[in-house]
């Protein structure tokens, strides 16, 4: 095993005792992947526990999505990971979480996207500087095929280069970074805001 | 001590750690059990801490309920154990909790079922494999005769070969599976199901 | 120090390390005692850290309320501790503890006592052994005068001998009995109770 | 290093822990102080993750907020810190956190005061003594130029000596005291009557 590789595989499970940890990441849902090199991406398989994850639970792919692995097959959502990182040669690792509060903040919306304002920790999105921005996150309906999935992603991302993320309806996040830490930071900004804006609704009048 | 019988034990103490430890199973409430042959049972006996179990807490019975250790009392409802067992051979676990999501749900539902659907977290539960499915959770009212609430489950169970767990009013889940693993991860999934679908309640107009 | 003493000073410092834990005793709130013999208890001092109490935060008391050790000073509250030692002799322990529920529900609680129907969880209090029994919580108004409080307490534990735990309306809970483990318990199950009053609450109609 | 910095810096590094493990200081947000001397001040620098700082992520500034450390550049928030310790010569500490429930009920309030009244938890406060007090805790609107946010929180700290907090409306609490563990007692205090106000507010009648 590289250096790079042994460093990122433990990034990942760390990523995954962490989110687990919280909650975000449930009965052995999500999957996360960082880049090892330009054509080659890490990426946890599927089924396994993100709490305990082990570096036999993870694989590297090309940017394809084949396997470079022989015996480990590479989950159905892979390709909405490689997606972003072809999109953006920066991009440095990408979680997809499935939390209560990504799963039903995106359930309740039905409009086509999320838009966060007037928020200070919106200054924890690479790229925001003040509350008085607008985050606007997408959320695409949930589908079992993928390819399917990420073609009605792919414009969104041509288009908004700024996105820090997007919702996939009843399922979770997808958001990403140049290091493990700083989607980190991001997956933590999501769930503030998300139950901010599930308790501003559970209080206001309907 | 059987190596089998040594090893499910840790397996439960291990469940109730967990699953205490998510305020899951409070206040000495709740129950587990492991198959340890085609024909014996190993169980929790009533009145424990379940966070703190030790092997004294676990009693093996045959299928009819009969304790097979001198002195040890099956708790009362231990037939809603044995009737899951007898019921599917494949069954090699089965967890009863008692979470304020269940019994609020449960409340709630005046209904005679829950039915869970778009949830791409529907695919936690053995056999699913898409958020399109449903998935319906009986809900059984209390009973503190375990045997006249035991007959009403049992025509359900005989309908329902695809069940994965079922809710007693104002009580508790029973969920089953293969392997203990399998079992707490069916929990986590009928959790998360729950506190969405309480989420989904409070901010709904009504 | 004598053995009784070390042992109960050790599960009072090991409940209020559980109690803070779970959010239930914050900001150096809540108060715990526990019975030396028939004629003494032993209490907290007040103003410390519920989560880091040691030894020397803990002070022996006559049944007046006189202090047995020169140099510190019973908390105002002694004397509703010893008002629960002195109506029952088998009462072992006693629980003051402010969490959000508590203070919540009886703030909301318009009428004298909130009551419990329909709960399997009702089982985890002392002398219930059925959720067909209702479980009956007085709500006092709170008062910095404990003594007047006390005198409005009296009555209401004279006349019910069933009683396992009361509520001050905005303050907190106490509930008691013959064990530390026992008294636990009770705070547990009723922490879910209250837990699950609010989350019904919060769903239904108003 | 003196020996008062080492302490205050591992004062504040602890502080961190535990606001960041409570989820009051998420995604890099907060920052926190201690006075060093009559005209120092020490300080996290900004943007780093709260429960794991290390004395490298402290600074130390004079009551202009000048640098004492080349190459450390003071955070923009450093004028609201500096601004206390000039009002009151007993504070010794400060911190600045970021909870749900502070952005959540800042926002709700459409007032530029947030009252608490009849809880028994304002006694957390320095200075409170009963519940039949009134905590008036003001709120400011979030502005990303500190200066002139510091000149509205200004008169309102002259004329209130008593104060023991205010919040930034959507941003999040600023409270103090004269040591370390009375101002984390009070962002306890606080954090548990946001909790309880806005458990209120989502059942009462709307």
């Amino acid at each position: 095993m590289t250096a790079t590789r042994e460093h990122l595989s433990q990034t990942i499970i760390e990523a995954g005792r962490f989110l687990y940890g919280r909650g975000w990441s449930p009965a052995t849902s999500s999957n996360y992947s960082a880049r090892l090199t330009s054509s080659e991406v890490l990426l946890t398989v599927s089924g396994k526990h993100k709490g305990q994850l082990t570096t036999e639970d993870l694989l590297a792919v090309d940017m394809d999505g084949n396997s470079l692995e022989p015996g480990k097959k590479p989950s159905a959502e892979t390709g909405l990971h490689l997606q972003i990182y072809r999109w953006q040669p920066e991009v440095g690792a990408v979680l997809h979480t499935h939390s209560v509060g990504a799963t039903v903040l995106s359930r309740l919306t039905l409009s086509d996207s999320l838009v966060f304002a007037d928020y200070e920790l919106q200054k924890a999105f690479t790229g925001i500087t003040t509350h008085e921005s607008q985050v606007c996150v997408p959320i695409f309906d949930n589908d079992q095929n993928i390819e399917r999935l990420a073609a009605k992603v792919q414009p969104w991302l041509e288009n908004h280069s700024e996105c820090v993320g997007y919702l996939i309806r009843g399922h979770g996040l997808y958001t990403w970074g140049a290091k493990m830490n700083d989607v980190l930071r991001q997956v933590e900004a999501f769930e503030f805001l998300f139950e901010c804006e599930l308790k501003l609704k559970a209080v206001q009048p309907r």
